[in-house]
């Protein structure tokens, strides 16, 4: 092993060492990783069959050493070097935070999160599994949000095919106790994922439970997520969601322990991947401006709200649940293919991000959200197609016309247009989507000294198209007057929803 | 005149008084008219030519006497008596609230107000005139949101057919001083609404303007409502609208002004028609708490709000500017039809009232929203189609199930369900809208002694059928468990949105 090692890829060392008692609580084992001047320190974990590992993401090409530090003397003081090759094609490093509210790789390249959610598909089985990491590549989805533990809820009756924890034939649990099968497992395919380009957004705690993983001991809680970070932080794809709606579980995990989980990740993960939690009720949305927090998850139907999260988190916005689009009784899995696309086009245009899910009532109950399988739906290509449309701006994210008055429409009239159509900017790059609204004019007034290459989307049947464009010679009698402003393009535009606007300079 | 006079008709005394100086300022005239024991004081009013009106709606058959006052020997002290008829069918009085949150006629028949606007249609002549008469006709609208003074805006450039006040040949205008000819052409028109069954939602104020009416001072504004008054107020089937957009006028007519023309209509208007007055920015809604407010009239996009207004101020919803469907540059003239027709059913299932409007570009600039004319869209038919359901009600109006946790679907999940659903009740009777939501499995839980009816309704394409229900032995496995209740009533749906669902006792 180890072999080939590249800048964001994994080293990872085993060693041999104690298999009695409970390695899980008696063994402490960590390593320091050093690169030039530059060190980080990983935990290391039992894997079973008296098998340690202690992994390493290097950051940097180049030879690296490690030294081995343990309370038993067998894993203690083991030192060795690698090499670290330059990063294979496609591998970008880890994501994080740029520009307050956008992402990219650590190598500079822009990350836009299209990202979908299959809460419980490593518990499926192979088959099923191999399935949605096919669907996966052809959906060519960028994130996505899925459990550590399975899943217990209407449409969830199936029992994993892995235990994370050791349990008994009464099916005991035993919390000091990991099942190494379950995580690694677990970890292949968030690896699968890696090498697919596919960020894993690891949700760590959820409520929809009967197994009692829920609501563990307060000590099995901090186990678990050191151990999940010693296993998972190697892998650069690797994003820490605290929970799938931790406002549900307020009754038995207290503000107290969000706040401490997120204190151990900040400890423990020598790579700083993104953190964040995600909530159930509108109202209860976490206080993402605490500082573990990197960008902010939301749960919201309500997308234009963006511009005002932006307001008062100043982290990205990732509404990753504003409602799936499927067909079952609950609101939040049952809204039509037209408004998922409609809501990802109001929210990404307004400078937020948004996640998909799929809710089709299915025979055997393999709904894409929980399980993954095949999409059924017709959301995903439109939200591909918006993907191609936000990669292929300049780098740099969108900012919302809603926050100035100094953008498309000078004045306080732009105001009142950006908090009904949705407005982005990224310099001399503006996205116009109208909604709902269908003007079959538009006037927009645009400094003169540049030229612009105006084009239209149809977000539904996804084509681009020039734009019929007229330079008047004053502002039109349909629309205010603007004197004082030079004289505004004049767009032309069918009168349908559902449409937007591509305006860059030339 | 006056051969024939019926309750809640125009019993009108005409005399001739004096017609030199300024009969405007000059002259105070009222009458008191009186039915066994209770009485009524109406102004009177100068109509040009040596002419003294005063008007009496008389508010119960039988016989009615009168004895004028007046500060002119010729027009005081003159007495006589009429005969009132009782109504002749389809005349059911004025509209006043009911029941805190809905409207009925005086005669108790229930209102419930489906209106469109045509802000400027009396000024654009006799050929155009007629032809709005007869679309509303077709279109069954029963309300008319429509300005007193005419229009200048986008759209709106052409000159008014009469001017309220004497206008000099360079155009300068004496408010001190009516244009009968305007009032009397005004006023022909709110009777042939009031003879169509339309009510006539009057806007007294607003700032598009550029003759002045908008900027009139202080004693003009009060007089132009006081005459308003005199001329109107015996049109069973006015509504008092002290503004659109009030707000935009704050700068030249503050908040204290609005607050006494609600004090003038208390104190001059005999019949206590319905008042209101209506914003344009979502921030600056009128404080409708205040006493002379008799509902609410809002311009507001969020209808789903509806169910926060009902609370905050305790009076009948009007949402009379949720946008209108059309095709124009602004966002508050350019929602689809699909779009108007959604925002209608949310809002009205809500407990809630709305507005339509029609905003198509025009070669000629005939917009119905200010001139009239004829319809072009596609929502008017479906709110007709709406307006049938409501009436085929029970009477009494919706209250919304966001409201209460005791509604179709108890416990806590309710709320939850019924903001994102929209659900209405009025005893047995619920309608829930489903809107962007599409399940094709809903339980509902109702209590099995009742036995209902079930129909499905196709919101846009206007049909009403019944709907498959099976009512199941235990709550199913893609729906949470409801241990405790009695087993639901199970709902098959197509699976597409903007359904509705009617349910009722049989």
């Amino acid at each position: 092993m180890n072999n080939h090692v590249e800048q964001w890829g994994i080293f990872e060392l085993a060693l041999d060492g104690p298999s009695g008692g409970n390695p899980f609580l008696e063994v402490e084992l960590s390593a320091e990783f050093r690169h030039g001047a530059a060190t980080l320190t990983a935990d290391g974990f039992y894997d079973g069959e008296g098998v340690y590992r202690i992994r390493c993401m290097p950051d940097a090409p180049g030879k690296w050493t490690y030294s081995t530090r343990s309370n038993h003397a067998e894993l203690d003081g083991k030192t060795g070097e690698f090499n670290c090759a330059p990063p294979s094609p496609g591998n970008h490093g880890p994501v994080h935070v740029t520009n307050t509210f956008h992402f990219s790789y650590d190598d500079g390249t822009p990350y836009y999160p299209f990202g979908t959610t299959c809460y419980a598909w490593t518990h499926q089985g192979d088959a099923l599994e191999a399935q949605t990491l096919e669907t996966l590549k052809q959906a060519e989805f960028n994130k996505l949000r899925m459990c550590v533990f399975p899943k217990h809820y209407p449409f969830n009756h199936n029992e994993p095919v892995y235990y994370p924890f050791e349990r008994n034939d009464a099916g005991e649990h035993d919390f000091s106790r990991f099942n190494p099968a379950f995580f690694q497992h677990f970890e292949q395919q968030v690896g699968q994922l890696r090498d697919m380009g596919i960020e894993a957004d690891i949700i760590i705690f959820h409520p929809y439970d009967h197994w009692g993983y829920a609501k563990m001991y307060e000590a099995a809680d901090y186990r678990y997520l050191r151990y999940l970070v010693a296993r998972l932080a190697a892998y650069r794809n690797v994003w820490w969601s605290l929970a799938n709606e931790y406002d549900f579980m307020l009754e038995y995990k207290p503000m107290a322990r969000w706040d401490q989980f997120f204190q151990i990740l900040m400890d423990k993960d020598p790579y700083n991947h993104l953190r964040s939690i995600h909530q159930g009720h509108p109202e209860n949305i976490y206080d993402h401006t605490k500082p573990g927090v990197t960008h902010v998850c939301i749960q919201h139907p309500q997308v234009r709200r963006v511009v005002e999260w932006r307001k008062t988190y100043g982290k990205p916005i990732v509404d990753d649940e504003l409602e799936y689009e499927g067909n079952i009784i609950y609101p939040w899995g049952g809204i039509s293919a037209e408004e998922e696309v409609h809501r990802f086009w109001l929210i990404v245009v307004n400078g937020g991000y948004a996640g998909h899910g799929e809710t089709y009532m299915h025979p055997d109950d393999i709904l894409w959200w929980a399980k993954g399988g095949v999409l059924h739906g017709e959301s995903w290509k439109r939200i591909r197609f918006l993907r191609k449309i936000i990669e292929a701006m300049p780098p740099g994210g969108l900012s919302p016309q809603a926050d100035s008055d100094t953008g498309l429409f000078p004045g306080g009239i732009g105001r009142y247009f950006w908090s009904r159509y949705a407005g982005g900017c990224n310099g001399d790059y503006h996205l116009i989507y109208l909604g709902e609204y269908q003007p079959t004019r538009l006037t927009l007034w645009l400094p003169v000294e540049k030229e612009y290459q105006f084009e239209m989307i149809d977000t539904w049947n996804m084509t681009i198209e020039p734009a019929v464009v007229n330079q008047l010679k004053a502002a039109p009698s349909y629309s205010y007057d603007r004197s004082g402003n030079p004289p505004p393009y004049e767009i032309e535009l069918p009168g349908k929803p559902h449409l937007a606007l591509r305006i860059r300079k030339r």
